[in-house]
């Protein structure tokens, strides 16, 4: 007798497994990374902006979102512009795939970090491997020194958009707008409409509800057609 | 001759020393401290944005700015809500003075945090300390924890306001209002509305110009009387 409860015990708890698996099965999760490259002096504003907005998807659906983390050259803790000591999650010898790479603009985006070989040699290799490339203020120019935005339309923190344009004279620069979306490359204004790419990205990835309810998460009300931008499908 | 030459560069020495000393002491520094207080779950944007607009003022004025620092109940590193590892600059036990309090919202602001009361006792005694009290979304309920804002308008993030009415009864509580500043605390809705209150601060301490130009610096078109707010003067 106790051997057939036993056996009955085996059947129920096999019958459970093979319905939790199915259950789990039957939707296959579609976890997109993105990767925010950092170096010292990197702003606050621009990293945490676009980080909180894609981060937040997972709220929408946690079998469908963003996971995002930081990585800088070496791993080791870093300080932002503003003071701020962050530690990062990875380095450039163990992150893993980046499917979203995101260039927040640091105090030397414009001149220094240009030199540093590693870092633009990273930044070349994931912004090709990427599924979408972001960049915040003067991120974007790491990203046009790749020569990645040659013939296309981009932007960056409005006082510098000349500079860009003369460094960069391929780079079709823009004026009068919050984000320019090129194809896979997203450059913006940078500062407190750092949100603005980020929500742009989420609206284009789960529509406009989802959008609008990561904006209302952070208290704004997110309509794509307010925003002044310019997106160009390749 | 050699020793008149040395004389008379020992006096221009002098001279230019002592008119130093003067132009350095003409001007008095000005450098209030701006503490944010922040535990584990803490959001990014709440407390990112209010740190980047008082953190910028440096840049307005060497000798008349916010000098601006973390501060937990231990000093150790925290984890965002988000994710990010940031390491504080001080612990409860050798944090300096504080002129301006900063309150950013945590996962945990309205149930757990309010229970903490190493947390709750460090509030109380910073915010009676301090010239002004900043909240950022629900860092408006371990205020009102405090008692500190019986009998004074306050505000929350949106759908946290009924909550916040119903646990403080004697807050009065107000809707359809970005912050609200009674007297020393300013409070406010918090997400990417979280530079509004202190760019209203900034302002407050150094004027529309100043205010405006630190708005620019993070894209920001910084227009007080655009923005639904509540001003009672004590």
């Amino acid at each position: 007798m106790k051997r057939i409860y036993l056996l009955l015990a085996c059947l129920l708890f096999n019958t459970l497994a093979l319905f939790a698996q199915n259950t789990t099965e039957s939707r296959t999760a579609v976890i997109r990374t993105a990767g925010f490259v950092c170096l010292d002096k990197v702003y606050n504003s621009e990293l945490t902006a676009p980080y909180d907005i894609l981060q937040h998807t997972i709220y929408r659906d946690s079998l469908n979102y963003i996971e995002c983390f930081v990585v800088t050259p070496d791993g080791k803790p870093f300080v932002t512009s503003e003071g701020l000591t962050i530690t990062p999650h990875y380095s450039f010898a163990n992150v893993p795939d980046i499917d979203i790479l995101v260039i927040p603009s640091t105090e030397n985006s414009m001149d220094a970090d240009l030199k540093n070989k590693r870092y633009m040699e990273w930044i070349r290799y994931a912004a090709e491997k990427a599924e979408y490339v972001m960049t915040l203020c003067d991120g974007a120019f790491p990203l046009a020194a790749t020569g990645l935005l040659n013939g296309r339309l981009a932007t960056t923190f409005p006082s510098d958009r000349e500079r860009l344009q003369k460094m960069f004279p391929e780079v079709k620069v823009k004026t009068n707008v919050n984000f320019v979306s090129h194809g896979k490359y997203i450059t913006s204004v940078g500062g407190a409409l750092s949100f603005e790419p980020a929500l742009y990205l989420a609206q284009k990835l789960y529509g406009y509800k989802n959008a609008h309810r990561l904006g209302v998460g952070l208290v704004l009300d997110w309509q794509l057609s307010e925003i002044p931008h310019i997106v160009i499908e390749e």
